[in-house]
Protein backbone atom coordinates (compact mmCIF):
# COMPACT_ATOMS: atom_id res chain seq x y z
CA UNK A 1 0.00 0.00 0.00
CA UNK A 2 3.01 2.48 0.62
CA UNK A 3 3.44 5.36 -1.88
CA UNK A 4 -0.21 5.34 -2.37
CA UNK A 5 -0.26 9.25 -1.40
CA UNK A 6 2.71 10.44 -3.26
CA UNK A 7 1.11 8.66 -7.12
CA UNK A 8 -1.60 11.23 -7.56
CA UNK A 9 -1.18 14.97 -8.80
CA UNK A 10 -2.28 16.36 -5.40
CA UNK A 11 -0.76 14.65 -2.25
CA UNK A 12 -2.94 14.50 0.18
CA UNK A 13 -1.82 14.47 3.66
CA UNK A 14 -2.73 12.18 6.08
CA UNK A 15 -4.84 14.88 7.87
CA UNK A 16 -6.58 15.21 4.53
CA UNK A 17 -8.41 11.99 5.29
CA UNK A 18 -9.43 13.46 8.99
CA UNK A 19 -13.45 13.47 8.65
CA UNK A 20 -14.76 17.18 8.45
CA UNK A 21 -16.40 17.05 12.01
CA UNK A 22 -12.81 15.92 13.45
CA UNK A 23 -10.76 18.22 11.56
CA UNK A 24 -10.46 21.33 13.18
CA UNK A 25 -7.79 21.03 15.48
CA UNK A 26 -5.38 23.28 16.23
CA UNK A 27 -2.38 21.42 15.05
CA UNK A 28 -3.12 19.61 12.63
CA UNK A 29 -6.87 20.20 11.49
CA UNK A 30 -7.14 21.46 8.04
CA UNK A 31 -10.56 23.27 9.09
CA UNK A 32 -8.42 25.07 11.73
CA UNK A 33 -7.84 28.69 9.96
CA UNK A 34 -6.37 29.84 13.10
CA UNK A 35 -3.83 26.52 13.78
CA UNK A 36 -0.48 25.00 12.51
CA UNK A 37 -2.15 22.39 9.54
CA UNK A 38 0.62 20.25 9.88
CA UNK A 39 0.33 17.73 7.18
CA UNK A 40 2.17 14.53 7.35
CA UNK A 41 3.38 11.62 4.67
CA UNK A 42 4.16 8.32 4.47
CA UNK A 43 7.85 8.06 3.49
CA UNK A 44 8.70 4.42 2.64
CA UNK A 45 8.15 3.19 6.44
CA UNK A 46 8.93 6.31 7.83
CA UNK A 47 6.44 9.74 8.29
CA UNK A 48 7.09 12.76 7.65
CA UNK A 49 5.89 16.32 7.79
CA UNK A 50 7.90 19.74 7.16
CA UNK A 51 7.06 23.17 9.74
CA UNK A 52 8.38 26.32 9.42
CA UNK A 53 7.54 28.12 12.18
CA UNK A 54 6.18 32.02 12.54
CA UNK A 55 9.03 34.60 13.76
CA UNK A 56 6.94 34.83 16.78
CA UNK A 57 7.11 31.18 17.87
CA UNK A 58 10.24 31.98 19.73
CA UNK A 59 11.91 30.85 22.90
CA UNK A 60 14.51 32.76 23.94
CA UNK A 61 15.76 34.91 20.69
CA UNK A 62 16.67 32.72 17.55
CA UNK A 63 15.22 29.72 19.12
CA UNK A 64 11.94 27.75 18.50
CA UNK A 65 9.58 27.29 21.37
CA UNK A 66 9.41 24.02 22.97
CA UNK A 67 5.62 24.18 23.55
CA UNK A 68 5.24 23.87 19.42
CA UNK A 69 8.07 21.67 19.12
CA UNK A 70 5.74 19.91 21.58
CA UNK A 71 3.05 20.54 19.36
CA UNK A 72 4.15 19.61 16.07
CA UNK A 73 5.75 15.81 17.37
CA UNK A 74 2.11 15.29 19.46
CA UNK A 75 0.32 16.01 15.74
CA UNK A 76 2.74 14.20 13.71
CA UNK A 77 2.32 11.57 16.04
CA UNK A 78 -1.62 11.11 16.20
CA UNK A 79 -1.35 11.58 12.42
CA UNK A 80 1.36 8.53 12.44
CA UNK A 81 -0.86 6.54 14.62
CA UNK A 82 -3.64 6.67 12.14
CA UNK A 83 -1.73 5.80 9.22
CA UNK A 84 -0.22 3.01 10.86
CA UNK A 85 -3.57 1.95 12.15
CA UNK A 86 -5.17 2.04 8.10
CA UNK A 87 -2.08 0.26 7.65
CA UNK A 88 -2.47 -2.54 10.07
CA UNK A 89 -5.97 -3.24 8.79
CA UNK A 90 -5.28 -3.63 5.26
CA UNK A 91 -6.84 -0.88 4.55
CA UNK A 92 -7.27 2.60 2.21
CA UNK A 93 -6.47 5.52 4.29
CA UNK A 94 -9.49 7.67 4.80
CA UNK A 95 -12.25 3.88 4.12
CA UNK A 96 -14.84 3.57 6.75
CA UNK A 97 -14.86 3.42 9.82
CA UNK A 98 -12.64 6.58 9.83
CA UNK A 99 -10.00 6.03 12.35
CA UNK A 100 -9.19 8.89 14.55
CA UNK A 101 -6.71 8.94 17.56
CA UNK A 102 -5.72 11.50 20.22
CA UNK A 103 -2.73 11.45 22.25
CA UNK A 104 -2.63 9.39 25.51
CA UNK A 105 1.22 10.45 26.59
CA UNK A 106 3.83 12.77 24.89
CA UNK A 107 7.32 13.04 26.02
CA UNK A 108 10.00 15.53 24.37
CA UNK A 109 14.04 15.39 25.50
CA UNK A 110 15.04 18.77 24.12
CA UNK A 111 18.33 18.30 23.14
CA UNK A 112 19.79 20.46 21.02
CA UNK A 113 18.45 24.44 20.96
CA UNK A 114 15.99 24.58 17.93
CA UNK A 115 17.35 27.42 15.35
CA UNK A 116 14.28 29.66 14.33
CA UNK A 117 13.84 30.62 10.57
CA UNK A 118 14.13 27.74 8.73
CA UNK A 119 12.03 24.52 8.20
CA UNK A 120 12.00 21.95 10.61
CA UNK A 121 11.56 18.20 9.49
CA UNK A 122 9.56 16.19 11.74
CA UNK A 123 10.11 12.62 11.11
CA UNK A 124 8.52 9.48 12.64
CA UNK A 125 8.50 5.86 13.23
CA UNK A 126 5.70 3.73 14.68
CA UNK A 127 7.41 1.83 17.32
CA UNK A 128 3.94 -0.55 18.51
CA UNK A 129 0.57 -1.26 17.27
CA UNK A 130 -1.72 -3.00 19.70
CA UNK A 131 -5.34 -2.73 19.57
CA UNK A 132 -6.59 0.62 19.66
CA UNK A 133 -3.05 1.99 20.76
CA UNK A 134 -0.38 3.26 18.48
CA UNK A 135 3.45 3.95 19.54
CA UNK A 136 5.74 6.54 17.77
CA UNK A 137 9.09 7.39 17.87
CA UNK A 138 9.22 10.68 16.64
CA UNK A 139 13.15 13.04 15.39
CA UNK A 140 12.41 16.63 14.51
CA UNK A 141 15.57 18.16 12.64
CA UNK A 142 16.63 21.80 11.68
CA UNK A 143 18.78 21.90 8.85
CA UNK A 144 19.94 17.65 9.08
CA UNK A 145 20.41 18.07 13.06
CA UNK A 146 18.24 16.26 15.56
CA UNK A 147 17.32 19.11 17.71
CA UNK A 148 14.55 16.82 20.28
CA UNK A 149 13.16 13.50 20.05
CA UNK A 150 9.77 12.48 21.16
CA UNK A 151 7.30 9.57 21.93
CA UNK A 152 3.84 9.97 21.35
CA UNK A 153 1.20 7.07 22.84
CA UNK A 154 -2.21 7.69 20.54
CA UNK A 155 -5.03 5.87 21.07
CA UNK A 156 -8.08 5.62 19.09
CA UNK A 157 -10.79 8.32 19.74
CA UNK A 158 -13.26 7.07 23.07
CA UNK A 159 -16.90 7.32 21.85
CA UNK A 160 -17.08 9.93 24.50
CA UNK A 161 -15.14 12.75 22.50
CA UNK A 162 -16.95 12.74 19.49
CA UNK A 163 -19.40 14.73 18.85
CA UNK A 164 -22.82 14.36 19.46
CA UNK A 165 -24.51 14.19 16.69
CA UNK A 166 -22.09 11.16 15.17
CA UNK A 167 -23.10 7.30 15.56
CA UNK A 168 -22.10 6.16 18.70
CA UNK A 169 -19.65 3.17 17.39
CA UNK A 170 -15.93 3.47 17.76
CA UNK A 171 -14.08 5.10 15.21
CA UNK B 1 10.27 34.25 51.47
CA UNK B 2 7.24 33.10 50.10
CA UNK B 3 3.84 35.15 50.07
CA UNK B 4 5.85 38.09 48.60
CA UNK B 5 4.70 38.38 45.44
CA UNK B 6 0.82 39.03 47.30
CA UNK B 7 1.67 42.08 49.43
CA UNK B 8 1.90 44.24 46.97
CA UNK B 9 -0.75 46.30 44.79
CA UNK B 10 0.22 44.86 41.70
CA UNK B 11 0.55 41.36 42.27
CA UNK B 12 3.75 40.50 40.17
CA UNK B 13 4.10 37.20 38.14
CA UNK B 14 7.55 34.90 38.20
CA UNK B 15 7.61 35.86 34.23
CA UNK B 16 7.13 39.67 35.39
CA UNK B 17 11.30 38.81 36.06
CA UNK B 18 12.68 37.85 33.25
CA UNK B 19 14.86 39.84 31.62
CA UNK B 20 13.21 41.88 29.02
CA UNK B 21 15.73 39.95 26.27
CA UNK B 22 14.68 36.74 27.77
CA UNK B 23 11.10 37.56 27.72
CA UNK B 24 9.76 37.18 24.61
CA UNK B 25 8.46 33.08 24.66
CA UNK B 26 5.35 32.33 22.82
CA UNK B 27 4.29 30.64 25.81
CA UNK B 28 4.69 33.00 28.62
CA UNK B 29 6.86 36.05 27.45
CA UNK B 30 5.53 39.63 28.54
CA UNK B 31 7.24 40.90 24.91
CA UNK B 32 5.41 38.64 22.78
CA UNK B 33 1.91 40.28 21.68
CA UNK B 34 0.94 36.94 19.94
CA UNK B 35 1.75 34.77 22.07
CA UNK B 36 0.22 32.73 25.32
CA UNK B 37 1.88 34.81 28.05
CA UNK B 38 1.09 32.63 30.82
CA UNK B 39 1.72 33.92 34.40
CA UNK B 40 2.84 31.58 37.35
CA UNK B 41 2.63 32.65 41.26
CA UNK B 42 3.51 30.65 44.65
CA UNK B 43 0.64 29.18 46.49
CA UNK B 44 2.25 28.51 49.36
CA UNK B 45 4.94 25.42 48.77
CA UNK B 46 2.82 25.02 44.89
CA UNK B 47 2.79 27.29 42.28
CA UNK B 48 0.06 28.02 40.30
CA UNK B 49 -1.30 29.52 36.49
CA UNK B 50 -4.34 30.21 35.13
CA UNK B 51 -4.92 29.67 31.68
CA UNK B 52 -8.85 30.20 29.51
CA UNK B 53 -7.97 28.78 26.37
CA UNK B 54 -9.69 31.06 22.79
CA UNK B 55 -11.84 28.81 21.01
CA UNK B 56 -9.40 28.39 18.54
CA UNK B 57 -7.42 25.84 20.62
CA UNK B 58 -9.61 23.35 19.93
CA UNK B 59 -8.23 19.08 19.72
CA UNK B 60 -11.87 18.08 18.52
CA UNK B 61 -14.72 19.77 19.23
CA UNK B 62 -15.67 20.81 23.00
CA UNK B 63 -11.98 19.60 24.05
CA UNK B 64 -8.77 21.50 24.09
CA UNK B 65 -5.89 21.19 22.15
CA UNK B 66 -3.19 18.87 23.76
CA UNK B 67 -0.38 20.79 22.38
CA UNK B 68 -1.68 23.77 24.40
CA UNK B 69 -2.01 21.86 27.27
CA UNK B 70 1.63 20.56 26.68
CA UNK B 71 2.80 24.47 26.29
CA UNK B 72 1.01 25.35 29.43
CA UNK B 73 2.48 22.65 31.36
CA UNK B 74 5.83 23.52 29.46
CA UNK B 75 6.63 27.20 30.75
CA UNK B 76 4.64 26.66 34.16
CA UNK B 77 7.05 24.41 34.65
CA UNK B 78 10.11 26.26 33.49
CA UNK B 79 8.49 29.55 35.94
CA UNK B 80 8.17 27.13 38.23
CA UNK B 81 11.88 26.11 37.98
CA UNK B 82 12.96 29.96 38.29
CA UNK B 83 10.59 30.50 41.29
CA UNK B 84 12.62 27.28 42.82
CA UNK B 85 16.05 28.46 42.18
CA UNK B 86 15.76 31.91 43.64
CA UNK B 87 14.30 30.09 46.87
CA UNK B 88 17.02 27.40 46.59
CA UNK B 89 19.24 30.76 46.79
CA UNK B 90 17.64 32.20 49.18
CA UNK B 91 17.27 35.61 46.81
CA UNK B 92 15.07 37.35 45.77
CA UNK B 93 12.90 36.75 42.74
CA UNK B 94 14.60 38.69 39.64
CA UNK B 95 17.73 39.42 42.00
CA UNK B 96 20.83 39.64 39.86
CA UNK B 97 22.23 37.30 38.51
CA UNK B 98 18.93 36.57 36.87
CA UNK B 99 17.94 32.78 36.98
CA UNK B 100 16.46 31.43 33.72
CA UNK B 101 15.49 28.26 32.72
CA UNK B 102 14.68 26.04 29.70
CA UNK B 103 13.09 22.35 28.97
CA UNK B 104 15.15 19.35 28.74
CA UNK B 105 12.45 17.23 29.00
CA UNK B 106 9.20 17.19 28.95
CA UNK B 107 6.36 14.68 29.94
CA UNK B 108 2.46 14.70 29.55
CA UNK B 109 -0.07 12.06 30.53
CA UNK B 110 -3.64 13.25 29.21
CA UNK B 111 -5.76 11.54 31.63
CA UNK B 112 -9.12 13.17 30.77
CA UNK B 113 -10.51 15.44 28.09
CA UNK B 114 -9.77 19.17 28.55
CA UNK B 115 -12.98 20.62 28.20
CA UNK B 116 -13.05 23.83 26.27
CA UNK B 117 -14.51 27.08 27.45
CA UNK B 118 -13.22 27.17 30.80
CA UNK B 119 -10.40 28.44 32.48
CA UNK B 120 -7.97 25.84 33.77
CA UNK B 121 -5.77 25.78 36.63
CA UNK B 122 -1.68 24.70 36.12
CA UNK B 123 -0.30 24.03 39.59
CA UNK B 124 3.52 22.66 40.24
CA UNK B 125 4.74 20.83 42.74
CA UNK B 126 8.83 21.34 42.83
CA UNK B 127 10.29 17.77 42.94
CA UNK B 128 14.10 18.14 42.60
CA UNK B 129 16.33 21.10 43.04
CA UNK B 130 19.99 20.40 42.18
CA UNK B 131 22.62 22.31 40.45
CA UNK B 132 21.68 23.94 37.35
CA UNK B 133 18.27 21.51 37.11
CA UNK B 134 14.93 22.19 38.74
CA UNK B 135 12.25 19.14 38.29
CA UNK B 136 8.32 19.85 38.76
CA UNK B 137 5.15 18.02 38.52
CA UNK B 138 2.73 19.62 37.12
CA UNK B 139 -1.50 19.05 37.25
CA UNK B 140 -3.90 20.82 34.55
CA UNK B 141 -7.28 21.23 36.01
CA UNK B 142 -10.64 21.86 34.48
CA UNK B 143 -13.28 22.88 37.47
CA UNK B 144 -11.62 21.06 40.15
CA UNK B 145 -10.85 17.71 37.74
CA UNK B 146 -7.55 16.97 37.02
CA UNK B 147 -7.40 16.26 33.55
CA UNK B 148 -3.58 16.08 32.41
CA UNK B 149 -0.41 15.47 34.52
CA UNK B 150 3.33 16.44 33.44
CA UNK B 151 6.62 16.34 34.56
CA UNK B 152 9.37 19.27 33.67
CA UNK B 153 12.69 18.77 33.41
CA UNK B 154 14.30 22.53 33.17
CA UNK B 155 18.27 23.65 33.31
CA UNK B 156 19.23 27.05 33.43
CA UNK B 157 20.13 28.15 30.04
CA UNK B 158 22.83 27.61 28.56
CA UNK B 159 25.43 30.47 27.64
CA UNK B 160 25.36 29.75 24.03
CA UNK B 161 21.49 30.46 23.69
CA UNK B 162 21.74 33.82 25.07
CA UNK B 163 21.45 36.82 23.39
CA UNK B 164 24.90 37.65 21.32
CA UNK B 165 25.56 41.09 23.24
CA UNK B 166 24.81 39.70 26.41
CA UNK B 167 27.78 39.34 29.12
CA UNK B 168 28.47 35.55 28.22
CA UNK B 169 28.67 34.44 32.08
CA UNK B 170 26.01 31.88 33.34
CA UNK B 171 22.87 33.85 33.92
Amino acid sequence: MRGEESRGVEKLAFQDHYPDDLAHCFGCGKLNERGHRIRSFWDGDETVARFKPEPYHVAVPGYVYGGLIASLIDCHGTGTAMAAGYRAEGREMGSDPPLRYVTASLKVDYLKPTPLGVELEIRGRVKEVKGRKVVSEIALSAEGVVCARGEVVAVQIPSAMLPPDREPRPI
